[in-house]
């Protein structure tokens, strides 16, 4: 792409961006799995993401070094209070995925509104305090034999979900876009 | 479970399986994504997959012993001219999930309908001759810089909204679930 058109492209992509829709993902491990949560992120113009890591979760590494993340932020928490603490004050609603009955369908939320999306851990799933914590359960419901459903697959049809209700609603068109600072840099490193 | 409550609910999960609505996956190799792929479509009640392997593709055995897919059955097809004729001999609209300018976006289609959706290989997508011989393309919008989406997410996203559409419809309800020997298999190796 000559560089003028990249510049544009870029530009349009990062006004769009949703900087009031965030995932935070809870001990997320597998790099095939950050890195289809990140693209898919990417897709639904959703700029920051939040991730609590143990020490030795994980082969990080590789997902750092896959590409997938260039163009969205992984921001680390220390833990799930200080978690939940941050995005609360950002005037979000914390939605915690869960497969049980308290929770209801993912598609009856308003993702309109500011909202965070905790993702659980491939084996266990979401904590108890994350689920305490939560202004709400959400599930995707299942109607087969298999107890749940991949981790980047649940999180990329509840963000689905929320680019739907927010293309109508105009929120694409009327969005705040990255900060001028982190555009500049995406801009300086897309086109250089 | 007790086994009269397990009995119950294998019964009932193979009765509102949906017998018209397939994949056909053209060289999917990644072990997770098919182990994926499977887990989305058992939960929507897809019961038959298919898929074109090269002989080299993959580690299929990681994905065979996984476990994932006790619940469907993934039919192996020889080649894509073979898949899709045999496809259409069930009646079904043939839809190829392509990231062109030729394809429709994804919730425009009627899913109510016999639908087989064709995925393409991680790499290099899909084949110019699924192209040719689908009745549509269709492509899942994405609105970033990243070019696609993980190929079990954009499946997931396919067969969420096909769910959708066929629970509004009734199709659950009023489904033609398994035929008679398939269920007496699974129920005897469910309860056993
Ligand atoms: C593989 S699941 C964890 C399964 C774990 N055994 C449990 O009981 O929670 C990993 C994560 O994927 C998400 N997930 C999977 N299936 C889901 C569903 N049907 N609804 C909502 N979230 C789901 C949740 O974030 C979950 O914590
Ligand atoms: C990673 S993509 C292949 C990318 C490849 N470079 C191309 O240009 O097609 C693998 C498969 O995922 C599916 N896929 C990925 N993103 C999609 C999207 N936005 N819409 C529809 N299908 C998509 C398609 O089946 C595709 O063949």
């Amino acid at each position: 792409m000559a560089t003028d058109a990249r510049f544009e492209r870029i530009n349009t992509v990062l006004d769009r961006r949703q900087m009031d829709l965030t995932v935070l993902m809870e001990h997320v491990n597998k790099p095939h799995n950050l890195s289809a949560i990140v693209r898919t992120a990417d897709a639904v113009g959703v700029h920051d993401l939040h991730a609590i890591w143990h020490d030795q979760d994980l082969e990080r590494s590789n997902f750092y070094s896959s590409g997938s993340n260039n163009w969205t932020r992984v921001h680390r928490q220390p833990d799930i209070d200080t978690a939940v603490d941050t995005l609360k004050q950002q005037g979000m609603q914390i939605l915690a995925t869960n497969l049980s009955d308290s929770a209801i369908d993912f598609r009856e939320v308003d993702y309109t509104k500011p909202t965070a999306i905790i993702l659980g851990t491939e084996r266990f799933g979401i904590s108890e305090r994350a689920l305490e914590l939560a202004d709400q359960h959400i599930v995707v419901p299942m109607m087969g034999m298999v107890q749940s459903l991949n981790v980047s697959v649940a999180s990329a049809l509840i963000l689905y979900e929320a680019q739907r209700q927010r293309d109508i609603a105009g929120l694409y068109q009327h969005a705040q876009g990255v900060e001028a600072q982190e555009k500049q840099r995406l801009l300086f490193e897309g086109c250089h």
